[in-house]
């Protein structure tokens, strides 16, 4: 069989055809910046789905906040196993930052039971009360966003896509109402593959302007 | 904030929803089976997205030969992390089953490197030669799925939903002419987090029929 095998040729050939494609079907659609550009092609690379040219909201600060964060040491908290898979760990290491989700971590099991809550808050509640600068990536649970937005602490930036049927549209809802530096997912679309995705974007983005 | 706050009863409200929105939208779908309707609806509920009712495609024997597979000691590759994280280990090892990833393996990297190919490839290169039976989930990398195809070995199953621009479809486009029991999903979308709803679908089934 005949198939490209060199994965930065493939990567580099698909974010091609996607901009071909939108070329095509979206003449008039503008990027606000190359970093919005960078993030919504990914998240489309991610889902081969191009209504995220459409329902992906940024915060007027959003990018300048999340870039600033993850330029230097910070602490990304996800809500899922499979976000915290995708994120690229070394390349935001490189910058001096990490990553952890405790959704399966005992505090939070043993919170979430005595609570009555989701394990997705009882992990918002242990990460809050952690030293240093904080980023939340949110792929999965409605309920994580909405304990954030009830907390109302101090973050350095939201990626808030929860996707689903339940809570998820009015998580992000709220989220876009809220004084957070934050990107979100208008409607129910959403995932950890695209939380991962815009996280990664961002990071090419700073290691590309090195 | 008033918000659902049971995991359980999120899932069951979802499912609900899912099921209400499929019937008012196209009230003369119908699904082949029990097993059938859990896998679409929870591919719908991982993704938000009602095309998955028409791009998802089974061959004849893939529920019987999955189902089989995973309800006794059987390996499942997966092609990314984020697959690996996404699928109910312990659930799957209840019946015995475990799952790996070797895209990050020393063994794979040396082969890639040497042979030229994506590690996706040498990933299933080293997977077949392993004792057992074997299920193939593939989320990501069309190159994995064109060498499992090449290397033509019988495997008890493949769920090949690679996403993308490049090969994507054209990769799954083969497995649906192959011989191979598989569900495929049709056109560019796909995903890890749509090949771990899979898998986890078709335990849930067995679970639940226990």
């Amino acid at each position: 069989m005949d198939y490209i095998r060199q994965p930065q040729a493939i990567e580099a050939k698909s974010f091609d055809i996607i901009g071909e494609i939108i070329r095509e079907t979206r003449p008039d659609y503008q990027f606000a910046s190359p970093l919005h550009e960078a993030i919504v092609k990914r998240v489309i690379h991610t889902t081969a789905d191009f209504e995220w040219l459409d329902i992906l909201w940024f915060s007027p600060d959003a990018l300048a906040r999340l870039t600033a964060a993850l330029s230097r040491p910070c602490t990304l908290y996800t809500d899922t196993t499979m976000a915290l898979s995708g994120i690229n760990k070394p390349l935001l290491a490189s910058f001096g930052g990490e990553c952890c989700c405790y959704i399966s971590d005992p505090r939070v099991v043993r919170e979430a039971k005595a609570q009555g809550m989701t394990r997705s808050m009882a992990a918002v509640d242990i990460a809050v009360r952690e030293e240093g600068e904080k980023v939340f990536v949110f792929g999965n649970a409605p309920t994580a966003l909405f304990r954030l937005l009830e907390l109302n602490v101090p973050v350095s930036g939201v990626v808030g896509v929860p996707v689903g049927f339940v809570g998820a549209a009015e998580s992000k809802d709220a989220l876009t109402h809220s004084a957070l530096p934050a990107i979100a997912a208008l409607g129910r679309k959403g995932g950890s593959n695209v939380a991962a995705a815009i996280v990664n974007a961002i990071l090419y983005h700073l290691r590309d302007a090195k």
